[in-house]
């Protein structure tokens, strides 16, 4: 049983804004088992809508459109799927009572724009908006159950969670959920992790490995239909076995959140000195609610002048070895944990280009190095990339040193 | 003239992964004032991809179909637009003595791999690949020019502004591009600006305005047929006007580059203390190539404690007026500045949320301050939202108070 999504927007087609909601929808179907076959993002234009829906009837037995419900003259998805489906729109009268109650207090003017959204598509069975003003629509054609959802993210996920799903399990029964772990791993190469586990995929055929590569890290997807459950988690054993010091986490989790947590279980506090990476390593620590526990805060050493000054980094090391040279790291290290009294210091230096490189130390070079009472560890990158890729990649590292370093104490 | 693209791979529907290739299509085709009209998702699948291409037919004269060109099983898109076309694959000479050069040192096994990818789709002009493997093939097919190329960023990227724009220029003949200006703003919320400008559409019927939405940032999207370009000057003209104060840049330029080329101009160095924001602002001032001639370094005071250590906070302020407070992000600001030395210092205090809202400051209140040797300025926000969504309006808005700061002086 598959599944088709269709997005509504002319802004969507500009490449301007990125389509978070289809991504939602994907990720909330799959969880559920349910296969997208097919993804269309169209204009808001009736006639391209209703060709849309059209196009979908061989392919997917559930069908959600999401965007163009608004008020507004460009909002003509409910038109495009009544003359897809051949049927006319019909004043709600539920759906007028609601609105027009719920915006009692405004003007005529714009209370009749809003009371647009009241017309359903004939034969409609209404989902009532709570959060914005549009309805939602669920239709049954045929073979098709087609969703009608408004594009405002929060608004469309509300109703996902509330009723949708729910219908669409209802009406196919219990599903048969595919079997999906996502393997989070940090500090291998992507092509090193393939490498590692490549030949599982020949050995258990049933079972779907994917790769998703981020700056320094690495996600390893594996996919099984249920029946083959066992085969799946043989797989899941093997990868985990196989790259155990790089995996730290599962799904959704962070490395960041990792780190937080082996901080917290430790008792440890930690602070960062940053030079190249200017504030992204603080920055993914702090996205983690709750590192105010053990995060105590950091300095930004961008200028040399900084680095000698606020931490105290030797102006021979400087001269001598570079402001991008693992000694300079060391100091930097040393010079925050004892500036803001934290138990750990992490320390980044690195050349993030496009200029500023040196024979010694060409973009790309990247020193981190984590210290704390008992020793210190830490890594020297070399790889070329853009500004972003290299600082990324230099913050990811930084967050995996700091957590191999708390696994070995 | 109308523009279809299709996007093949099963990882793109899952939703795990972003489908950056789409974007990029989408925004060189406009620039070139082609728009696109339809845009399609496929799995790796023959005849999921034959489908999306004949629905293609009435609608775009333009198709660009990127994925699933490379050397493996699931690498089926050569098969299926052959098939949509009813023509055959034949081994290309060309390609594959170009490839069997480049790899004459593989084992024959890899070498017989990469030779898959010298099948083309009978009556194609070939695009040489140069960075990867598989060429790119441009078909003719009635009315339609169908681009097949690589899915590999790079890959597309190169035959796209190598060669695929200037053939779609040469077929189309001189193209008669939209007039698109992006103007960006930060410091008034959407629902202001909107109502600042929404009556220019109805006055200027051939003009449309769009607005995207960032935390802090809205950028305002002007586009217009060029045999409109009159109207079209007028409403940027107008548009620049009742918004100048919060006008920071055109198209892609950032509010930290508008904040860094001021910086520059003006000879000013800046620090930066960040409490909740843990690192973003920094993080967005360095992202900027160059930000070096201007940016000293910061601190990232988290805890109360390093507030007072590093950067000299009163700890009767912090007791009484409390950290997330005017008065606080006032000798924070004063405290970076003299602690790096620089000629400005940038301050930023709030409650991001989840927990640790009070009653003086709910989750979301955050106070900004800059201060200089002359003076000072700032904001205080007071607005709910996600943890993520408070930093970035955060970091924002206190880049707009800088900017402004610099344009007062």
């Amino acid at each position: 049983m598959g599944a088709a999504i269709i997005t509504v927007g002319d802004e969507l087609l500009g490449g301007d804004r990125l389509d978070t909601n289809f991504t939602l929808l994907a990720r909330r179907l799959g969880e559920r088992g349910i296969q997208v076959a097919l993804h269309t993002t169209v204009a808001d234009d009736e006639v391209s809508i209703a060709r849309a829906l059209k196009s979908t009837q061989t392919v997917a037995e559930v069908v959600i459109v999401t965007g163009g419900l608004g008020p507004t003259a460009d909002d003509v998805t409910r038109q495009g799927i009544a003359r897809a489906l051949g049927r006319g729109l019909e004043f709600n009268e539920a759906v007028g009572a609601h609105l027009s109650d719920r915006f009692s207090n405004l003007e005529a003017g714009h209370l009749e724009l809003i009371l647009k959204q009241a017309y359903a598509i004939e034969g409609a069975e209404i989902i009532m908006p709570n959060r914005g003003t549009a309805p939602g629509l669920i239709l049954v054609d045929g073979d098709q159950t087609i969703y009608v959802l408004p594009g405002v993210p929060a608004e469309l996920e509300e109703m996902l969670e509330t009723t949708v799903l729910a219908h669409i399990a209802n009406r196919t029964g219990p599903l048969t959920p595919l079997a999906r772990r996502v393997l989070r791993t940090a500090g291998v190469p992507e092509a090193a992790v393939q490498m590692r586990i490549a030949d599982l995929e020949d050995t258990y055929n049933a079972v779907r490995l994917g790769l998703l590569a981020h700056p320094g890290l690495v996600d390893v997807v594996v996919t099984a239909p249920e029946s083959a459950a066992r085969d799946f988690q043989k797989v899941v054993d093997e990868i985990t076995a196989r790259l155990i010091d790089a995996l730290y986490g599962e799904g959704d989790a962070t490395l960041a959140e990792a780190v937080g947590r082996l901080l917290a279980q430790r008792g440890k506090s930690v602070a960062v000195a940053e030079s190249c990476t200017g504030g992204l390593l603080g920055e993914l620590i702090t996205d983690v609610a709750g590192s105010s526990s053990y995060f105590v805060g950091g300095v930004i050493a961008y200028a040399n002048d900084a680095k000698a000054r606020v931490l105290g980094v030797d102006a021979d090391t400087l001269k001598e070895e570079g402001a991008v040279s693992e000694e300079t790291a060391r100091q930097m290290a040393r010079g925050v944990r004892l500036c803001l009294k934290a138990d750990i210091g992490v320390a980044i230096t690195g050349v993030t280009g496009p200029e500023g490189g040196t024979q010694r130390a060409p973009v790309g070079t990247v020193h981190i190095r984590v210290l704390d009472e008992s020793g210190e560890t830490g890594v020297l990158i070399e790889q070329p990339g853009s500004r972003r890729q290299i600082r990324e990649r230099a913050a990811h590292a930084a967050l995996n040193q700091l957590r191999l370093r708390l696994l070995d104490t």
